[in-house]
């Protein structure tokens, strides 16, 4: 697969159609979520909402239409998102006394109503999760990676103090780390955020980063810690069990549909998409072979292992339609379905079907008496295999040997010869502003994160050879 | 309690303010789900989904944003919606060139994009659906039952002929009187609206209707035949196994967040919220009582049977703060909590707890040996007995032998006199619309449903006498 850059793009959208995803829309950057690709997020939904379950949250639902007046009350908050925001004026057949905006999120909207619903230290902490869709006007767009309406879930707690509010922070991104690895198959960077790269209002924001196929970075997950900037902006302050009135410490963080984008980026290959099986809609794909519809004992026959494998809860296709095999094995290949099973006349008579992993070269020759389990096996084995097979192009492409921005100049040029991918550099950053400025200028690479378990810690600046504070992932990113 | 008009709508929204269902927000009608009361929307959702999908449905998610353009494809649309919608006009710094209104349901945005994805009838049936929120903005508004912004499942089909969208119309308003009567525990009339009551585009709109505590009627569900009308208005054409161009035959039909005012005000009673066990947030609260925190054997039992009940799967509480049990008993009878355990010294001294069902009076003495047992089966119990309860109100309340609008009349005035409510009437209709209206004008009756299965045929008119064409129900509605 080509990973140069408009090859890439041009990859990544036909994947997504052939796969059938998604469709466009008249309204700008604004898709619809098809079957297969609306089904990836409820896997993904599922899998997350009980995590946020299991550690005490809850579920709730606040109002998409946030007063003008609200998003004022931040500073931060207003600078960062009013570019992007979509306003209702009329309604009803008359101008509203007040704008609207569709909200990009909804730390102003919790925040007015935390202020209510919090009175003393016995109502802390609240764990609320909410998801909706929210919007962000963008200049460009991108099927799921970056639209103007998207999915998402924004959790936003309350708590006593900065401690819990930052054990809070930290759990959230470990479970967005936990759920995109094991789930997704997706190895992340988990890591801070530098001050540019943070949350309009945040205090802190940490996030969890995955490299594409194409070497760019997607943001996978937020967390942030908000201190009480919200608390004081919108008053959600509580009486402690010493009778004083404390501002409650805040968190908000969140995941979105283009985790969707991320699985496709990640795994994805020539043939189309590749699907870790935990989220594939389809699972498992039967295919009748050779002349079978002359001999009904073939679709007998996998009918018998269709049951047997709905019954172990797996998500089987029978595909006994009138195309050929080949054309058949294209489609459910473009589909990304993790495992086909081929049975024709010669394999039933060797009580045998042949059975291939997406993700494979070769087919495999699986005994009829056993194959449910060999399914079953495939499915975990294809599973690690992918997060594997990404752990390791992570790995590769992470380079920790370049410590000047002449030297990533080289690197890039060198990549761009070679047809390379540019990947992520692990570098010093003497913490300056201009520094990390003047290394986006000249290389369109950003800070990523400040990672949690750097494989080494540098000591000299990228940029201006000065002590480092702190040593950052860099790249590319979407 | 008082069924009288002011004093239930006080009750109504005392009970939900009280148990902590939900709150209001600055936005005209637009409210937030406080955690139980969204927790009421999540197994209502789990459980039609779950429908949803064992009849062959997918969800999808279409866009929220709706070109005006679309509107207009359909006259009778248009005209039923345009007064309510809210209007984007501007977005990231700029007037747009087309207005977009926020969707009131999605029939135009999803019919511009079948006609895309429909091209052959081996495309069809197309089966999706959708979980999303939906804007309308209306004058009046109640909490659940009427407000600006609310959350539904929409579902859109597309079928080769009358006889299967036909088909489809049935089944769905089939599982929306299961869910609504084996979750909700609502029993409901099923039939077919009258012209005036159609869904605006429909061809034939059928409903579900459920009658509250004040005799008023609440459309629980609706399920439409949508003929070849938006099949026209968008192009949704596919070509017939005899190689020509028909026109799709649709259905749309959907349910909202207006089943949790239902809900409240079919089983609610002077003591607050009274909840079926099957959706209950939580189902069992346990609570200590009596000198409990001298005797730490209480608790240590009550643990052990918090986790008896979890293991099963019971959504269980134990409260042991440090409020009295008196107030303990109140705040879990205003938030409907289905079953209550108290446990005190002399309890557990007799290997006894007291349990009390919230919608009985008596507590019942159960032993501890078989407490989880007992739990289970008072669960079961109370769902059918709340069932039972609210058919029987529904018959009593079901009028069937007032056959002109005289009679009505005077039934309404004795009702009155006697603080009565005036419950439903099955009268006769001509089909005339100028009888409708003039039932409308006189008495605020309007025509809930011509049920499928009505108790007696009537065979004159209520309004002018003349032979009646259908028997319907009347009834003041929400
Ligand atoms: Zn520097
Ligand atoms: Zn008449």
């Amino acid at each position: 697969m080509s990973q140069k850059r408009e090859d890439f793009s041009k990859w990544y959208i036909d994947t997504i159609q052939k796969a059938d995803l998604l469709d466009y829309t008249p309204v700008r950057g604004c898709i619809a979520f098809k079957p297969d690709g609306y089904e990836l997020w409820e896997h993904i939904k599922e899998e997350m909402d009980s995590r946020f379950k299991e550690t005490g949250h809850r579920n709730a639902y606040f109002p998409m239409l946030i007063p003008e007046t609200f998003f004022q009350k931040e500073k931060d908050h207003i600078e960062g998102f009013s570019p992007e925001l979509p306003w209702v004026t009329e309604a009803a057949g008359e101008k509203l006394e007040e704008r609207l905006a569709l909200r990009p999120t909804s730390e102003t909207m919790i925040g007015h109503l935390y202020s209510k619903w919090i009175k003393s230290y016995r109502d802390l902490p609240v764990l609320i999760n909410q998801w909706a869709n929210v919007f962000r006007w963008e200049k460009k767009t991108l099927p799921f990676i970056r639209t103007s309406e998207f999915l998402w879930q924004e959790g936003h707690t309350a708590h006593v103090d900065e401690e819990d509010a930052r054990k809070e922070t930290m759990q959230m991104l470990n479970i967005y780390k936990e759920v995109v690895e094991g789930l997704l198959a997706i190895p992340v960077y988990d890591g801070e955020k530098t001050p540019s790269e943070r949350f309009a209002g945040a205090v802190d924001t940490y996030s969890i980063e995955a490299m594409m196929k194409d070497g760019k970075a997607v943001q996978a997950g937020t967390s942030h810690y908000l201190g009480t900037k919200f608390a004081e902006a919108f008053d959600i302050k509580y009486l402690t069990r010493e009778n004083k009135h404390e501002n409650v410490h805040t968190t908000s963080w969140g995941t979105s549909t283009r985790l969707i984008g991320s699985v496709i980026m990640v795994h994805g290959d020539e043939q189309g998409l590749v699907l870790p099986p935990r989220i594939a809609p389809t699972q498992v794909v039967l295919i009748p072979v050779g002349p079978w519809k002359k001999n009904p004992a073939i679709i007998d026959k996998l009918d018998e292992i269709f049951v047997a494998l709905k019954v172990k809860g797996i998500r089987v296709r029978l595909d006994d339609s009138d195309q050929s095999p080949g054309y058949k094995f294209n489609e459910w290949e473009l589909k990304g379905v993790p495992v086909r099973i081929e049975l024709g006349p010669r394999d039933l008579e060797g009580n045998q079907v042949m059975m291939k992993a997406r993700d494979e070269r070769e087919k495999l020759v699986v005994s009829l008496d056993t194959v449910v389990e060999s399914i079953e096996k495939e499915l975990n084995t294809m599973q690690t295999r992918l997060f594997e097979k990404a752990k390791a192009f992570l790995a590769e492409n992470s380079h920790t040997h370049l410590d000047t921005i002449d030297q990533l100049n080289q690197h890039l040029a060198d990549a761009e010869k070679k047809g390379h991918i540019p990947g992520w550099v692990l570098a010093g950053w003497c913490g300056d502003d201009a520094c990390e400025t003047n290394v986006k200028d000249k290389t369109k690479f950003t800070t990523r994160n400040i990672p949690f378990n750097p494989p080494q810690t540098k000591h000299t600046c990228i940029n201006c050879g000065n002590e480092a504070k702190h040593t950052v992932w860099f790249a590319r990113a979407y």
